[in-house]
């Protein structure tokens, strides 16, 4: 009997970092994507399910000759040696598949994607290791037009899954405006050197990263906070002095020029804006694609009430090449200590033209959107537009386990009305058992048949919910008067049911 | 600059044996999976999304100390190097979901799931190494109500998502009637053996499996060819002699009575199985239960027309534990070769109740069925009951790029008016390129406005697919009778496009 060898027991619990979703996490998460898809659908876009699982080479983060990759993706080797890991994004698998099918794809290309994707990272609370996105992109558009409609794509889908106009904002900005602050900010390096390797000193990739995530904290630290953290630094509330990228009081008036920009209107920002780059070509242009942006928007009745230009959102800048635009909620929310805060921003994106180069040597332009499906999700929830009570089963109990084909044929008929129901499939010996697992299941409604009712050709109906409204404090006039149990005849099993739902729907 | 060293271009292709699924593949299993929800979400089956990835020892196919699990998973080592995989079904999952979680879980616990599943193995030709799985399962029924309503959910099912009753059947068996069959052959070894260890050269685990194999190959060399292979073996039409399992013929005869059982009816198939399983205990306890079940699907209206006892359906009997079921479609498909040939099975499961033993060390019995969502997909489209060739979108046709607004306002109002439709993003200034394109998509409707139209405040609008139709081979006299572009004025864009796509609906 060597195969009944005993051996230690698996543990049942998933690897670190990953979960299991139950019932309505599962359905209303399905149903939000359902409806999102709709919006994409009606704006031309088509779907695409790539492979979970592309070569290390085509994801592109790692280099096929190292031996083991580095953290970031879960990646093993094929039998043929060849490294293959899950997708970390549904971007880098869009340009994997554009590259090789572009012959037979449409061109430009919209196309929409939904799934989950993988990160080889340490979890924390709230933080794991598979999770939900969901991608719109348009391949091979150059026309800022494509980013303006993405912008209002963005803003019916907002709408269409349940979130009201006024609770949420899309802010427009370009990285190519920043490019033309940057040149200025440069150009004043240039004309104070003396000499070119001080200039180098001065000015490299490092430099503008260091001013780009200086400007992300601008809601934070506001312009005064920004102005010290460009100049000398910064002490902040806690007395840490934090240093500071070194810039001069010439070349911070610029970055805070452009941060600043936002008028009351589309005209008064881009105004502003066009100050600011001054004869930058590169940044004229960035406020030329704007403008654009805002026109076209315009002409589709997209109003700052849904879309607004809004230079102060720097978050996605380093990454993109144009255009950039981030979804905000709006409203407020009670964080885990209680203090009032907006819910935030739920999706982000932008143009980003070097997609496919990688792979055909060949620049296509590209744009495109992410969804943050749990944080949209939760903040569904939050305004109450869903409701995470899903509707349990009737439950049919089982009172005599010889007549399980009467109850059968019950549950049947429930389910030929449309009905969710179940009959009890446990062990019926215990009533008590019964009742509790129809608790367990949110059951609104339990149906009872015993050999005395069956005798009289009638059934007991209990209201569960009312029952349990009842039990929580109800006084004795109530309880007679509301009775939460109902004797019918059998025939009129799915009346009295339905009317019972109805009545709590 | 060594950033830009030149480095090969990567390919752009997925690993091997993986696909990508585009537009209407995507959507129309979106669709046909939540239809299926829909009907076990009404049998009170609640759904689970559980991680796509598992510890290799919960999953339980190999052992935890070798160094590379087998082929068969993707695997790979976390960084504390305890082994991860891919699951490579949503059954072994379950079991690990259940025992982890079964404190808070109803018992019974009624569950469903949809989604993709990894196999480490060889591709093939329409062989992948990712596809979908749909599953329902019940844990902790004992009842084999609960496999009766698994039948007639699979039956409600398939034609809930359009197979219409007549084209399906669900053959329902039991490994328990098999168990007695076998006791029965076994009997005669032992009676006919002198000694023991005859007997255990005569009789082990392999004749049973070998006797299964054989009693699979009823349907294909029938009832004659099945007795030469329980026996000395067969000559097959090459003319190559297949080695026998060696039974005698008194051993043959009882497995012949359980393969030859089916009767007209449900009574007399049972009563033809009461027969061969003789005393048996175990047979005897499955012949109960198969009249269980007919009983059960019977009250609930389930008659042979759908559902039927088939001793015949050997399929899955070595590896579940009682009640076994099949779905196959009845109509008739031509084969790659042109020959007819019934479509098949879509759907199989059955009851195996050691589920989650190797976890816990207590037996929870399960019984559950797995639908083929691809071969599903393939009956659907082959019934005509999914059309494939999903509407493409409207396309506004750009005539002149600075009015970009004027046409994204339209394509916004068709849109509002719930119709998909897309201006065209590309360079437009090929008109030729923007009409191969709406054909490309498969555009039913293409909408000009030339600078001309524009002052006379018209649009032009084009029924695609009457014009393609015309294009095949019409008259002169019905090229005018039936033009194939409209001229309206710009406020009737909305009330045109939709006749025109009511027209082809």
């Amino acid at each position: 009997m060597a195969k009944d060898k005993k051996q230690p027991r698996p543990k049942a619990q998933t690897p670190k970092g990953f979960r299991d979703y139950f019932g309505p996490e599962v359905t209303e998460r399905a149903e939000m994507l359902r409806q999102i898809a709709e919006v994409y659908h009606r704006y031309g876009f088509d779907a695409l399910e790539s492979s979970a699982v592309e070569t290390v080479e085509a994801l592109g983060k790692f280099l096929p000759d190292v031996d083991r990759p580095n953290e970031g993706v879960f990646a093993w080797q094929d039998e043929d040696d060849s490294w293959m890991a899950l997708r970390y994004d549904l971007t880098a698998p869009l340009a994997r598949v554009y590259a090789q099918h572009r012959n037979d794809l449409p061109l430009p290309y919209r196309r929409y994607a939904m799934g989950p994707v993988w990160r080889n990272e340490k979890p924390g609370p709230g933080r794991y290791r598979q999770f939900y996105q969901c991608d719109a992109d348009t391949v091979g558009a150059a026309s800022v037009a494509a980013d303006a409609e993405i912008c209002a794509m963005l803003s019916d889908t907002l709408e269409h899954v349940g979130i009201p106009r006024g609770d949420y904002i899309i802010r427009v900005n370009n990285r190519k405006v920043l490019n033309g602050i940057l040149e200025i900010v440069g150009g004043f390096v240039a004309a104070t050197s003396e000499d070119e390797s001080k200039l180098a000193a001065l000015w490299d990739a490092g430099t503008e990263d260091a001013i780009l995530r200086t400007a992300d904290k601008f809601d934070k630290v506001g312009e005064s906070g920004v102005r010290e953290l460009l100049g000398e630094g910064r002490r902040d509330s806690s007395g840490a002095f934090i240093e500071g990228v070194g810039l001069s009081s010439q070349q911070i008036e610029p970055v805070i020029a452009f941060l600043t920009s936002k008028g009351d209107t589309a005209e008064e920002t881009l105004a502003n804006l066009r100050t600011a780059v001054g004869e930058s070509k590169i940044g004229t242009e960035g406020v030329d694609e704007l403008a654009q942006i805002a026109g076209l928007l315009e002409a589709q009745g997209y109003g700052a009430d849904r879309i607004v230009i809004d230079p102060s959102v720097v978050r996605g800048l380093g990454y993109y090449t144009g255009p950039v635009f981030e979804a905000e909620l709006t409203f407020e929310i009670l964080d885990e200590k209680g203090r009032k805060r907006q819910f935030g921003s739920v999706s982000g994106g932008g143009r980003y033209d070097d997609l496919v180069k990688r792979f055909t040597g060949q620049a296509v332009p590209a744009t495109g959107v992410s969804i943050g499906v749990d944080r949209l999700l939760a903040a569904l929830r939050e305004k109450g537009r869903i409701s995470s009570a899903a509707q349990g089963p009737v439950v049919v109990t089982v009172m005599d386990r010889d007549r399980m084909a009467d109850y059968q044929a019950m549950v049947s008929e429930l389910r030929q009305a449309g009905i969710r129901a179940e009959v009890y499939l446990g062990n019926p010996k215990n009533f008590g058992n019964q009742m509790k697992y129809a608790d367990r299941r949110g059951s609104p409604v339990a149906v009872i048949e015993g050999g005395d009712e069956k005798d009289r050709g009638v059934i007991q109906i209990k209201d569960l919910i009312l029952g349990a409204k009842l039990a929580e404090g109800a006084s004795l006039e109530e309880w007679k008067e509301r009775p939460s149990q109902y004797e019918v005849p059998r025939s009129e099993l799915v009346a009295k049911v339905r009317e019972i739902l109805d009545l709590h729907s």
